[in-house]
């Protein structure tokens, strides 16, 4: 395309912005017009993608960061003859693909949803790294980022990640329009500014006139031939370009163009373009993934071994069955065992320092591509990536997640290290599936079970060691639970998971020595729950103990309740988790402290059985 | 103090900290090592702080980012008398005041809670932006990093918003000791790597030999005379730096000296200096805290006012009765309603941009000085600085937070934008208070009772316009719920918050006109809850349906299992909450397409009723 036709297809993206948001009544057109000749140059001559053929692993990869455009991207898929004008129009509206912000839920092009600002550029390295250290592969990512998401600090854990493992296929694309949402941005137009700053991250930076298309151009082109290094295009630009009443303007964003008819006048009226996004090369074989036998690590009924160590072992073994599992961990693979799987797989081990935001992103963009990643850090320190989290969770995608060194039972590190809070968090995200195994042979199998399931996959280990309660035959279904002591007798149920199924079990037996007889449920399955065990155990025994090493909110108690939402009788429920704030102590004295040792769940259930509140 | 005196002092620091850690038989000895020197210089002479009066509003602040080098702050304690050599052997053992990882709860020196890295720095910024804008003091804030949480992009957001604000009162000073935890950090020894990037930020830099304490000594003079804009030094230290078998040595971190009498012996031994630290020049007064009448805005029942409105005119005014209130937004003041307060208060709002970890960072640190904040941004957002929030609350800082645009209610712009885990995550936050107002009266009253509390405060706003339902001189106590819908024929009870107490009440309506009279309970009070009204309502009509605008875990659900954790009774529960991925469309059609509207809430009771599920 000559630059006149380049301006043109530019046009039509802003005309097409304008309506869409006009007939939806709400959206971003100004945020979409700022971008709209970086994207035309985009698509004209550097993407290279087959839009008949979204997973063919030789296309180039594109990512809007300032998801808020997407008028822009729905513009741009129109220009690629893949949407057409009728279904622009529906743009917000119900039912409709087009989304305000867009997710890959039911668009094959949305690589990852975007729409939490400074989320685009660290899952694009993600893909950058699958591509340049998994697939091997020569596509390239092309990341569009608006100005004032730089300000999020995971665009910076972004930029040390892709410029540390030389990213050179990767192009981040600043639409520096100088105008955040309340107004003007720390840096304005000043692109100075944002240089000096990937410089010094060790990027390559062009800086262009974002409505130059042949100054664009050519910074594309220097991105492609730069080497050993990702490239930042900042480009200046005006929100709302092309349109007077909207141009620079402060106060519109966010907002529909209020007269849109002559805005698109303005513009040049409705256009009908279409053009071809060029095809990749063809496409070379996907990594291939070598699968094998699965052999687990199988440990002693009543050996001592932590969770964490079951988890980097299985974990190590899963790698050799699996070629496509990759990890991913926050430079505590010491501590979370997830070293075990990079002395045996250095290939696929991802380390992402402490900056657990960009390794949950990093994971998301792996997966993008068909791998199965596993996340791993302490589990206080995945609240650092909740909202990464609850994103991959809109994307749909498909990552598991291990939290260590959770509870006030790690000790003397004291409340900062103790993951307190995990399950909510977890629990609380769409679609997940929530794991807190107690023993070691539980924590190989579900391990290993994790890459077998859709969405989020959280697993919950321990530091400290703990007897081997099962057989490395046994089955541990995710939705299942086990049932670890039962008579006709039991007076009541002890519901427990991870550290707390030891401590219910040695309550149970001092109970039992008083001629107290009560259930233990080892409830390994926080989400889903098995709602068959627990409701059986309420019409047999009446009355459940939860016991949890985690904040009394959001965790295992509540988790229990999804067992007796539906209307039906619900039993007697007493709640025993961490109430306290803990400081530093020894494990049993922390558990004890919290109430939630052997001690005090048989007090509990002696208090409940002496009042006669139980039967 | 002279060179000899000053190297004297940081051996004495190595030496406790190995004794300590010894003593503890945990710990972090060699991450205190490297930075013994630069603790030394600090306190001999350039600190200036009154240990008798750590509240003497004059007072240096420092700050321990690198919160595991523990040891070496308790030995700086040791060293200016304030601890003695007794307490010092205590380290992380249960009740003592040297917890594995420093807190403000019983030391009075420590200004805020660290062991998450990459937070000690945000905070400090917030130090440092008390005293600069609000306190208009001369004390300076010091912070000493580690080198591997420099990863952190919490750092960088911290960074871009020091050098913004022209911090010249805030020095960082990062113990570059090469070794992270796992092994070798990112950038080693390279000092110009962080140089160019804190110059890029905006930062005078020093790079100083980091056991040469002359230099050490020069470097922080620099640091006090630098004027405009913050200063980092960036020391190059060895880890374990003293002792042969830790010096530089990797795979030794979080572990005590091996042979602790032998390295004592190494580092020349037990010392006993004590040194003074110099007292601050006289305080001048505190900042004047205004107090005025409290007025707050007034709404007429039946009016249509969002809750995030009446936030936004509720915390005006509270801004004119309290000299003390401050805010810090996340650039979105126009949708959160922020912007009403800093329009008429501009010298006490704090702009953040995008940068959420560093918006609720800056609150932390303007309230260890005495102010109270209030942070806002989308709820969704928040979800950003998780991990912000809950070391907040290991602070014991006292923090206002309001997440606006809760819930699929938001309408068109999608799952991004929507705060649907947001209750879990404040909820299950340690001595959280948890608010979720359904009208603009009982908002403006929460608004101004957020004030008063402790702890760590959240409110939960609306986008969307609503009916007023109380008159402004309604009361709502934190822990208290309002019964909207009462007779002695409730068949059941709907508990709803926030938008879903408007459905509630037109699912009454319709059920009551089809004979079938249901209980409404307003809970908009969520932690803690009204247990006695919770309870009552049980006990009456047998069946409680909760329904809210988040997802169905960690929620409102939840939280009325609050009411009956005790082993009493529980009564029939059903859970209305959003369980599918919403995408876009109208807020109407979200909230039937979650089944949470008035529509579904009858049904559901209906349902119950027919079925003689319930009486």
């Amino acid at each position: 395309m000559n630059n006149e036709q380049l301006t043109e297809l530019a046009q039509q993206l802003r005309v097409d912005s304008v309506r869409a948001a006009a007939a939806a009544g709400s959206g971003h057109p100004t945020s979409s017009m700022s971008a709209a000749d970086l994207m035309a140059v985009l698509l004209a001559h550097h993407l290279r993608y087959d839009f008949a053929r979204p997973q063919d692993p030789a296309n180039d990869r594109f990512v809007l960061s300032k998801g808020h455009a997407s008028p822009l991207l729905y513009a741009a898929y129109k220009a690629a003859g893949v949407v057409d004008d009728e279904e622009l129009l529906t743009f917000r509206s119900q039912g409709s693909r087009l989304e305000g912000h867009p997710t890959p839920r039911q668009l094959p092009w949305v690589e990852t949803a975007t729409g939490s600002l400074g989320q685009g550029l660290p899952v694009g390295v993600g893909i950058a790294l699958a591509g340049k250290r998994l697939d091997h592969a020569d596509y390239r990512v092309w990341v569009l980022c608006g100005d004032s998401e730089l300000a999020e600090g995971s665009v910076w854990e972004a930029a040390e990640h892709a410029a540390y493992e030389n990213l050179d296929n990767l192009t981040a694309v600043v639409d520096v329009n100088r105008l955040g949402q309340r107004g003007a941005t720390r840096h304005g137009h000043d692109l100075d500014a944002y240089a000096r700053r990937f410089k010094a991250f060790g990027w390559h930076t062009v800086e262009v006139e974002g409505h130059d298309v042949e100054a664009v151009d050519r910074a594309f082109g220097e991105a492609r031939s730069t080497t050993g290094q990702p490239t930042v295009i900042l480009a200046r630009t005006l929100k709302g370009k092309g349109v007077k009443a909207t141009e620079d303007r402060e106060g519109l964003h966010g907002k529909p163009v209020k007269d849109a008819d002559e805005a698109i006048e303005e513009l040049g009226g409705v256009r009908d373009l279409r053009m071809t996004v060029q095809s990749p090369p063809e496409a070379r074989a996907l990594h291939s993934v070598p699968t094998g036998t699965l052999e687990l690590p199988r440990y002693e009924k009543g050996d001592e071994v932590a969770t964490r160590n079951a988890f980097g072992e299985a974990l190590a073994a899963l790698g050799h069955a699996r070629g496509d599992v990759v990890v991913v961990d926050g430079e505590v693979g010491d501590s979370t065992r997830a070293e075990f799987f990079a002395k045996e797989h250095p290939e696929r081990y991802i380390e992402c320092y402490i900056a657990e935001q960009q390794m949950i992103a990093a994971a998301v963009g792996v997966a993008t591509r068909g791998w199965v990643p596993y996340a791993s850090t302490f589990a206080a320190f995945l609240s650092r990536a909740h909202d990464f989290v609850r994103m991959a969770a809109v994307s749909g995608a498909g990552i598991c997640v291990n939290g260590s060194h959770a509870g006030v039972s790690i000790g003397q590190d004291g409340p900062s290290q103790m993951g307190l809070e995990d399950l909510a968090m977890f629990r609380s995200v769409y679609g997940s599936t929530v794991l807190y195994p107690c023993d070691a042979n539980q924590t190989a199998k579900l391990t290993a079970a994790m890459a077998g399931l859709d969405g989020i996959r959280y697993l919950r280990t321990s530091r400290g060691e703990a007897p081997v309660l099962y057989g490395p035959e046994e089955e541990f279904p995710v939705g299942g639970s086990k049932v670890l002591r039962s008579s006709e007798e039991d007076r009541l149920t002890l519901v427990a998971a991870g550290v707390t199924v030891h401590e219910a079990l040695a309550a149970a037996d001092s109970l039992a020595e008083s001629g107290i007889r009560v259930r233990v449920v080892d409830l390994y399955s926080v989400k889903p729950v098995d709602r068959r065990t627990l409701r059986e155990a309420a019409e047999q025994t009446g009355c459940l103990i939860t016991v949890e090493d985690h904040h009394e909110e959001g965790g295992l108690g509540d988790a229990v309740l999804d067992a007796f939402g539906d209307g039906r009788p619900v039993p007697r429920l007493v709640r025993l988790a961490v109430r306290n704030m803990p400081g530093s102590a020894s494990p049993e004295e922390q558990l004890h402290a919290a109430g939630i040792d052997a001690e005090s769940i048989a007090a509990a259930a002696r208090l409940l059985v002496e009042q006669a509140v139980v039967r």
